[in-house]
């Protein structure tokens, strides 16, 4: 039989996806699983954007420009200048979700065996894009200890060689929670400038931020802009995942005219979504105090939770809707197949993603696992108290297998 | 500053949306412009397709699972069955259009460096993929002679490398509306089964078809199914374009296993859409009827007016709704320009698209054009006569300009 390459078969399977059919067994035998897994809150999508949706009767439905259409490429740039970003709506080409814009952007910037510095742990689709495309990820590792903030400019530097091409910097950070300041921004962009380097700047989770009343863009930074390819997505912050409308923004003509190439293979993003979020990007942004606020809290109940618990190390998020938390265990991604598999509390169990494919060190974040808080406070409360209990009961189950070990 | 990446700096713009600006500057000039550069058909989509996107009031709009929904992988599964394709639900993995799928059945197959078959003229796309990617296509190239069939197996087995990892079969053909036989596919299964190479079977058109009843699927060929990786979508024959609904589907576990890890890093394809096509795959196919008798007008109006100028080669399309003319000019590409920039007949021009850039040797097809016959009939009859006097004016401002060259 013929083969198949050795990219596909080298790349890891979604972490947050791949334990998917182990909840789907485990709500099988009855049991409720709270879903922490993945960035899919439970909140409904914007009734203005159903309203938009359903103005679609009749009609020719064609193609959308490759840009996307002029209208979205219009309220993107409204959106990002109303927070002071320099973007004009030549300068936006829209994506099929924010997923598109991080496969573009290491496309029109790396070759095959050219190098991306990030910072780990990390959002999982960096890797899994860098494998398709043979891009060799180079991490710098961050430490829960400092709330995974950005290392010293030095530690930057030490990364780059002569194959490396850009930097990706996620802010407000999946998975962390992170936000980074001014001053690390600051020193990025001074790495950017000095090795000639793109800055991929994935800020989906610009207004997701509960510390200094919002995110420092890249934007803000003196003289980064000419290294800046920004990556968003309606998805998170209007709830609007299964949408799939994201873009990706730059200055620079050459990244622009090049990215458009490759958008052309793939002809357009869906012409009704594209248009039915731009009420949301063009109108009143009221509507992101709400979500912002039930984040606060959603964090709250699940910070404060993880923080009394034995043994677990947790730091508060600054921003998005995730955190890293250091758990008293071996191996995360057995703590994880436990708690879909092997254990219920009150007919209920707690489906969180293992650390470890975060990092693109092998072996890196093995005790750690991402949990997104996506649910209901409520919720979130039980999730927790079902978790405790799983913590415990996986410790002990490991001691009885293990007497002897520590 | 940084520099762009050479996969995509040497990548074709796209023929067919390149010359898009200079059409929008002679519409603004006030003239009319037959745009039968593109397969984005002028007819209206479905009914029901709006009903079920009207059905969305409210609620959480969720990822869908990266492989699609399980009621769209059931909805192409049954519309495949009646079709006699064996492709059970699992199969097929529902893509954002059928770009998509030929994105993922690339990159599943092949790494940097590999090579696939195709048989030129060919769909644009999978150049730009080709480059994206880093793939090498080695292009076996048909003749208009015999309407662009296949070639003997001899020919197909000179292009086999030790790279060689694909071939791409698009049938019915995108550009060149040839419909291949079921003696040509048993070639082309044949050298798959001898070099063991997969066999990436585009079959987007295949309800579009004129002669013989029906396409042949590479399905029917005995002993084929291993080497297929299917590439489908809703996007043609539903008139749907905008959409972006398609699929990949193979009965190989191995390439559905490591496509699922591609698909994973998008996340997952638009929900709404992938939901509502599904109506017009499992329920009656009637409406396909229309669109094949609207197209076969088409075809008859645009190929009986061709076949009648002087100078002008043209072979009779089987199917899809394409063809390559080959013009008496010596750079079609010129001939584009000037009836976008230069002419008009009763304020009114064409826009085709240059046959090169459908070559991936360079320099074929300067003297072609594909013409797709998307328009209604009535449209189309004026649009052949705009073309016939733009071709005139070109050929004499040609000879004007050099009176020596013939």
């Amino acid at each position: 039989m013929p083969t198949i390459s050795k990219r596909a078969h080298e790349m890891i399977a979604s972490p947050i996806r791949k334990y998917l059919p182990a909840a789907q067994a485990a709500a099988k035998r009855g049991i409720k699983v709270y879903g922490l897994n993945i960035g899919q809150p439970d909140l409904l999508a914007p009734t203005v954007f159903w309203k938009e949706v359903s103005k679609w009767r009749k009609g020719v439905l064609a193609y959308a420009p490759s840009t996307g259409l002029a209208e979205a490429q219009e309220a993107w740039s409204t959106y990002f200048q109303r927070r002071g970003l320099p973007l004009a709506p030549k300068d936006v080409l829209i994506t099929t979700g924010g997923s598109e814009a991080i496969f573009f952007s290491m496309a029109v910037t790396c070759d095959p065996g050219d190098e991306i510095i990030v910072f780990e742990p990390l959002y999982s689709s960096y890797k899994s894009y860098a494998g398709a495309l043979n891009i060799k990820l180079v991490p710098v590792t961050l430490s829960s200890d400092n709330g995974y903030h950005l290392p010293s400019r030095k530690m930057i530097e030490k990364a780059v060689t002569k194959r490396t091409r850009a930097m990706v910097v996620i802010n407000p950070n999946n998975p962390t929670g992170a936000v980074f300041t001014r001053a690390e921004l600051t020193r990025v962009a001074a790495v950017a400038k000095k090795y000639h380097l793109w800055i991929i700047a994935d800020e989906t989770y610009r207004d997701l931020v509960f510390v200094g009343g919002k995110t420092v863009s890249i934007y803000e930074i003196p003289g980064a802009a000419p290294y800046v390819i920004l990556t968003d997505s309606a998805s998170k912050r209007m709830n609007l995942c299964g949408a799939r409308v994201g873009c990706l923004a730059s200055t620079s003509t050459d990244v622009m005219a090049n990215t458009l190439k490759l958008a052309q293979a793939r002809l357009s993003s869906p012409t009704i979504e594209q248009l039915a979020v731009n009420p949301l990007l063009t109108g009143s942004q009221k509507y992101l105090d709400e979500i912002r606020n039930e984040y606060r809290r959603r964090r709250d109940a699940v910070y404060g939770a993880l923080r009394k618990m034995q043994g677990v190390k947790v730091h508060q998020p600054e921003g998005a809707f995730y955190l890293m938390a250091t758990l008293p265990v071996k191996n995360s991604e057995d703590f994880v197949k436990f708690m879909l598999g092997n254990f219920a509390y009150k007919s209920q169990t707690v489906f969180v993603t293992p650390g470890e494919d975060f990092y693109s060190t092998p072996g890196k974040g093995r005790n750690e696992v991402r949990i997104a808080y996506v649910l209901k406070v409520k919720d979130l409360k039980i999730a927790m108290e079902v978790l405790e209990k799983g913590l415990q009961a996986f410790i002990l189950k490991s001691q009885w297998r293990n007497p002897n070990d520590k």
